[in-house]
């Protein structure tokens, strides 16, 4: 299944916090196509590493297919057969040097300045991530969807859509999820942060004219690919890992080879990367409560969609519970909601790896 | 209890790495007598962010007790009416500037230059950490351990003394620990390191005549301390947060009013703490695989003393099914070995804060 990058330019967006970008442009893939009636949608929202990039490849020789393939596509759960697919790259995506990730953040030129925003970009939420889906959607004439489904930060976005335009949204799937960061999440996104923040090369975001943080960016891609990851599969990738290991143990400049690979794996990642984006995604998910009110409540009585939650059973970042929350509370408000876990080996990842262990699950709800 | 730090002198320590180091000092405490015999002796050995002081106060008006003062003592189950209860600061102790610290690592003076050893120093192992322990105890006439107990790098020492003196040790209490640093372990613990490494003030361990690498220390203290806790008991601690704050919500430069708490904690901590300490000390625990042999299996069928194991519940970082696996490898192996969970809801900190939970388990197995 091949598919190709679109471009979507808005012009004078106003952010939540009440901040002006005169021009968004972000990308967006779509597979399957739209009906008449425009009614047949599906929006895939991205996680916090990912793009648009949701199933099929650019090229026929790409190494690697859209990390949701395995669900969407003909006679797939998500049916592009039946359905349209449509996926859009977030604001402050983690990538904006990707080629294929178009996107606006602190590393797009103001045009006030003709210099790239830095850390004067306004802060944005994950309402802000669906304002831009929404009007991209009704850029093609759709106003409602099917359902909305997203993996992670992606099922933030799935959630505060069927919140903020409950008219619009007739299925909910949040898979490895949450309803808001807690003070735990909130600490632990922190730490993402702390890396960039240090690193003396970040100058307050202003290094778009110098050596980038790399070394910051490398950290905090390492912190995140650790946290994703359960230790069983870690282990089992590394079991060839001996600890007493000979040059760590005779000098402490000396790192563990194991250690170096993963190290060599996360700065590889941070080629397309940027630190400010970094921030202000990790900004995004820690202000994140469900529906962006005073209580995760007061969002979820808004709701109309029928839920769908599928956490992952072994994820140590979104943790079950997470999901059950939400699930029980839109239970006691007597919405319509399910709950399913996703099985497998690699914590937070099965979101993305495993899925298809529930793609009955999600077939049937989905149709 | 009152208590005082006493000073042990070792001259000419050979590492297990072949390193020599001239003169060794470290603090201990001692709680109860020893008998005539000099059979009644148990050793505690401490934590990572831990020292000697296990119980007890050092002045009547200390606002807090030894850490685990709540089972040492008289009628607990670390019978200060029947045993002598000692412990020690470890080699590389994270706080060389805590004047109730005493310790020999890379803030020490190199009495070779007069200045202090920096990454020069030897990289030193948990096997080190014993066996300065033993030459304490031969120091005392102390020839044979009633037990050894430890929590979390203090159960890493423990089951090391079971390994290296099968014949001294009768009992061995392995708290929240674990056999070997796994790839997981390895690779957590390196995020511990990064922040150190990456500061500029760390200047490859160059700083005791500058400026200290406060920041970096202050970061790998906040990773330590949030590993330690679960999400249940940070969520009660800061029950009153609210994602969606006004600060940071208007300004990427603004911070959250619980993550700005928690860093003044972690700085307040970093204090007494040294950088090339804490990689000392973090290199110990990576290189850690008990018995430092090739295997595992190896370094526990030496093991002579009865064994008991208790991990918590819900420990993220040491988890349960770490303490399991040794203690089913020496069952498997005709050993004696005892596992109870220690039930809490702090997560790693319950092998410190709901021990009592297993005093009776204790109790019984020390006598």
């Amino acid at each position: 299944m091949l598919v190709e990058k679109k471009h979507y330019k808005m012009q004078g967006f106003t952010t939540f916090n009440g901040q002006l970008i005169p021009e968004v442009n972000i990308g967006w893939e779509s597979w399957g196509k739209l009906n008449a009636k425009r009614d047949n949608a599906i929006l895939v929202t991205h996680y916090f590493s990912g793009s648009s990039h949701a199933a099929g490849r650019y090229q026929e020789d790409d190494l690697l297919a859209g990390y949701w393939d395995s669900i969407i596509g003909p006679g797939k759960p998500l049916d592009t057969d039946k359905y349209f697919i449509i996926s859009s790259d977030t604001l402050v995506n983690q990538e904006p040097f990707n080629p294929q990730v178009i996107t606006t953040g602190p590393a797009t030129i103001n045009p006030d300045t003709d210099r790239p925003w830095g850390l004067d970009f306004p802060v944005v939420t994950i309402r802000d991530f669906v304002e831009v889906q929404r009007s991209l959607l009704l850029s093609l004439g759709i106003e409602e969807l099917h359902a909305v489904i997203g993996p992670s930060m992606g099922s933030l976005q799935a959630l505060e859509w069927a919140i903020a335009y409950p008219e619009a949204v007739k299925r909910m799937v949040s898979v490895i999820g949450m309803g808001e960061a807690d003070a735990w999440s909130c600490l632990g996104l922190q730490q993402w942060a702390e890396p960039i923040l240090n690193d003396p090369l970040w100058r307050e975001g202003n290094y778009y004219n110098s050596e980038a943080p790399t070394a910051g960016v490398q950290q905090t891609l390492m912190q995140i690919s650790l946290a994703a990851m359960s230790p069983s599969i870690i282990n089992r990738t590394f079991n060839k890992h001996y600890p007493l290991e000979a040059a760590p143990l005779k000098d402490i400049r000396q790192g563990f080879r194991m250690v170096d690979y993963f190290k060599a794996q996360s700065l590889a990642q941070a080629k397309y990367a940027d630190a400010n984006h970094l921030l202000y995604l990790i900004r995004a998910n820690q202000l994140f409560i469900a529906g962006q009110g005073k209580t995760l409540n007061e969002g979820l009585q808004k709701i109309k969609a029928e839920c769908l939650f599928l956490p992952a059973t072994n994820d140590l970042l979104l943790r079950p519970a997470m999901s059950q929350l939400i699930h029980q509370e839109l239970l006691s408000l007597g919405k319509t909601s399910r709950y399913a876990e996703i099985e497998g080996d690699w914590g937070h990842l099965d979101g993305l790896n495993s899925i298809t262990s529930q793609a009955e699950t999600l077939k049937q709800f989905i149709n």
